[in-house]
């Protein structure tokens, strides 16, 4: 709520509350930084150690960010759930993002969340659903493997395997 | 349903349910592939377009991951993320690991999840808890900035900015 709230107002003042964070003008907990990268700790957290990770240029979602940029962010993530892992001595770790929807503050960020078996949140995976048919599973197929095709061209040319 | 009975039963057999859909032993309805990795549908999708996209090579989970990996997986995951809008027009996504907990194939795979306005996922991300008292956050953020500064000392010599 708070977080909400304190978006609300950044927001209306015209500036988003991480681009706040990162120039010093809003309170956070900060457990790393380096050139591109900022992790906090979010202060309404599913469980204590869960964090986000930002890019310290403003940036609404994951389509949005360079190329680049979503390698440099996924290396640090890597790495921010081992810390989260082992700091809060969890058995696992749940990263996520919130494209557009469920995302609370319109800046590109990555959750990083402390997992441990029977911590309640089992459930949050669900309800799973099925297709209807064979034929509508095909059909959504074909129609985001075409997507696929046209969006990876590019990929293609300057990551060639590895 | 039919999905863990599947894992079950390959596990079973010593082999993991996702490298036999990669050595084409398991059906999937593949939507991408390329050297390094495989998305196909989920056959329980939370929405119709869910996907899931994979390392050729078997790892378990995001922490096992090789860096370079790590930056192929997930540039080709925004790929997908943005294929996924498209192609079900979709307002927005959501991008998902779970690493050992709540992860029903210990293959690595990144759940690529189409999102709408009132889709009645929002409650997914919930409860969520408060610190009890500021050196209790102080005391994680310790904690996890010092894992950090550990574990990115050679993140820091192999990737400076960018």
């Amino acid at each position: 709520m708070a977080k909400t709230r304190r978006a609300a107002i950044s927001q209306a003042e015209g500036q988003c509350l991480f681009c706040r964070i990162l120039d010093g003008h809003a309170e956070a907990q900060i457990v790393y930084q380096d050139g591109v990268a900022l992790a906090f700790l979010d202060t309404r957290p599913l469980f204590p150690g869960h964090c986000l990770l930002i890019p310290k240029t403003h940036y609404e979602s994951l389509l949005d960010l360079p190329q680049q940029l979503v390698s440099n962010l996924f290396t640090r993530a890597q790495l921010l759930a081992k810390a989260v892992q082992e700091a809060m001595q969890a058995e696992g770790s749940f990263v996520a993002v919130n494209n557009r929807i469920s995302q609370s503050v319109p800046h590109f960020h990555i959750h990083v969340v402390p997992r441990r078996r029977g911590d309640g949140l089992r459930g949050f995976f669900w309800p799973r659903s099925s297709y209807k048919s064979q034929e509508e599973m095909v059909e959504v197929q074909q129609s985001l493997s075409g997507r696929m095709k046209v969006l990876t061209q590019d990929l293609r040319d300057c990551d060639c395997g590895g």
